[in-house]
């Protein structure tokens, strides 16, 4: 398969996007709040949603406007600051307002706009402040990281970076096309979501020409391991979005059945996934938790994000304490099928793996309360790469978890006010 | 049916126990850590236990006494400080030792004391010094509050005060028996659990006559709506024990069928769980999620259950932010069907309810970021009572929890060291 290269930049990477982002006033803090992302011509769209039963107005009217008319997208309009949920029918008449507005601002057809929103749950869009932001929305529209930079800002909430990554494939074809993508994460990111079913926001482009319906069925696929498997705090949004717009500037065949396609749209969702885990609420630490040996798939998948998003796991993280009994005890409830006797757990490091669980046993150097060379070196982690070995079978998976922090507790404590 | 009434007391309260604690050199901090329930003739017993795959030593031992010889047991025995988890066929060995020297001390026959452990996972019991406290710890053996209040304090890990309740009952047939309990709680408090599966230590005694099967099912249905409804960090510990003793030594027809006895069983459990709820590692306050109109009973404790677990919910409740639209989305993705619409969530006052969502909107004064008075309100509890009306069936439940504070971090980035 060829490997795709990744490449600096993001959403407006790929041929024929542009981007803005701007302050509309939607934040109190004055912070960006608006952001757009524009293909030249027709894109076709896929996207997946939150399995909430509460769905916020944005996800339920990008849920219909991507039923209606799949082939036909121009762009994604997002505002933070506000979830939009909980706001019923003038919830979805102010998004409504807003979606108009650009659309008008930005000469393109009526319904051609998908919203998104991320905030907090139970305040309405402020729509004359967004409506009256238009024209500068329209002044901050460029190609490159010139727009892609402030539209990644702009959707961010409790996020302390952006999140950006873009990958440049050479198709069956001969035909070089480019994925782009950028995403916001940082707290009510949760794991247990099956297609079609995403965490958190995340928007991709790309100028590869496909159909929706494979691109619904790369993009479903791609998110199962990736923002699938990242959890920060076990909450699941009103709002979670993933979009995935192609719009076919780069020419060639149809990208759709190409492999390398599929595999470079999963890069950059792993990419995204990855900085979405890392930049969690009060995150100090990344969490990578690798299973292998599970008796399926699902057991493994079940196994990693038991023990990626434990509490007591997370918490142990913070103190670099190597309290590995919680690990085993993560895997023990996770509900994968699993023989305590046989388990094997081992800490990645660049000279080969640390021991911390052997055939079932902590390793011999942490029994009893010793370990103060693991804590050591775990203090010095920023990432921490856990192996867990099962014994039961093929199945392999990857979850990406963040420490509970005081931090996290501080930002939830008093995020809305 | 007659209701119990609520009596000072513990473990002891019932006639013919006696119990016991003191320091065995197990917790490096000195503080108490063996314990003893002794029964002064045969009692019949009943167990749920944890659904972790990865079972403690004490768990396992005490699954297989209680299907040996269900009707002549003695005891609980419980070594608090390490769990005796991860460790083997030498973790039964240690703990069949540690029961052998107290059986031998107390001139029971062998085989007939549970054991139980807490602590920190991958530790073994420090046989030696525990066999060697077995004077000591007969020595503390008494009858009454002398000997319940050491027990309730040696069986405590992380936990800020000891948790008893004792209730008396009139049954059918006149006779007045007794129910008493202690637990322990504090951290990898979880809930998701099914009988006969429990969390946390709790251990009841009752003078009652009663069949180790009857005993059985009146444990799991009272396990179901107690312990099993309590929830401090979504953890699921490897060593979750509930012991049920009944030596008849109050006389009379056995209690079996008699609802007032099963009855009292409850209310000992419910305050043990509210108590541990109560007391969650850090916790400054008790959060209770009461859910009225589910579609069913096990709707209404899923949506129960995940509100009261809400990370979000938790750290708001902590800052008293009155971030409502954290307990809808918990409820979103909690698995209980509902209709966002048609959900009403108030919080309890002595004086009246004051409504925070209706009709699936936040209330008004809550309305864009206002609630300075529903602050001021939650800032001043203790025990914050949420009642939540789904409006889809006659279905009940009611879920405890806590906030999640700065402490709990704390605790657990450091606890093993």
């Amino acid at each position: 398969m060829t490997q795709g290269i990744r490449v600096p930049g993001g959403i407006t990477t790929p041929k024929g996007y542009r981007a803005g982002g701007v302050a509309a006033g939607v934040k109190r803090s004055g912070r960006p709040d608006l952001a757009i992302v524009l293909s030249d011509r027709d894109a076709c769209a896929a996207g997946v949603f939150t399995t909430n039963l509460v769905k916020a107005a944005p996800v339920l009217m990008g849920m219909e406007t991507i039923l209606a008319r799949p082939s036909a997208i121009r762009g994604i309009l997002t505002v933070s600051g506000t979830a939009n949920a909980l706001t019923g029918a003038e919830g979805i008449e102010d998004n409504r307002s807003v979606l108009s507005a650009a659309e008008s601002e930005f000469g393109l057809p009526a319904g051609s706009l998908l919203p998104a929103c991320t905030g907090v749950i139970g305040t309405r869009i402020p729509v004359d402040r967004v409506v009256r932001a238009m024209p500068s929305l329209h002044g901050s529209l460029a190609i490159g990281p010139e727009g892609g930079e402030p539209a990644a800002h702009a959707i961010l909430t409790t996020d302390t970076r952006t999140k950006q990554a873009a990958v440049r494939v050479r198709l069956h074809d001969g035909v070089v096309v480019k994925v782009g993508g950028m995403a916001k994460g940082s707290g009510m990111v949760a794991p247990k979501l099956a297609p079609p079913h995403a965490t958190t926001l995340a928007f991709l482009t790309t100028d590869a020409r496909a159909s929706p319906g494979s691109l619904g069925t790369i993009l479903n696929r791609g998110i199962e391991s990736s923002f699938n498997m990242v959890t920060v705090d076990g909450d699941t949004s009103t709002n979670d979005t993933v979009y995935l717009l192609a719009n076919g500037a780069a020419g060639g065949e149809p990208a759709d059945r190409d492999p390398a396609f599929a595999e470079a749209v999963y890069s950059v969702l792993l990419s995204l996934a990855r900085q979405v885990a890392r930049d969690g609420e009060g995150a100090t630490k990344l969490l990578t938790v690798k299973v292998t040996g599970a008796r399926s798939v699902a057991d493994a998948r079940l196994a990693a994000r038991a023990v990626a998003g434990s509490m007591l796991v997370k918490a142990a993280l913070f103190g670099a304490d190597p309290n590995v009994g919680r690990l085993a005890a993560a895997l023990g409830y996770s509900g994968a099928r699993l023989d305590p006797n046989r388990l094997d757990i081992l800490l990645e490091r660049p000279r080969g793996a640390l021991p911390l669980i052997t055939g079932g046993r902590p390793a011999r150097q942490l029994e009893n309360g010793g370990g103060m060379r693991v804590r050591d070196i775990l203090r010095q982690l920023d990432e921490v790469p856990i192996t867990i070995r099962l014994h039961e079978g093929s199945g392999r998976a990857t979850a990406w978890g963040c420490d509970l922090s005081y931090a996290y507790v501080q930002i939830n404590a008093a995020y809305r006010t």
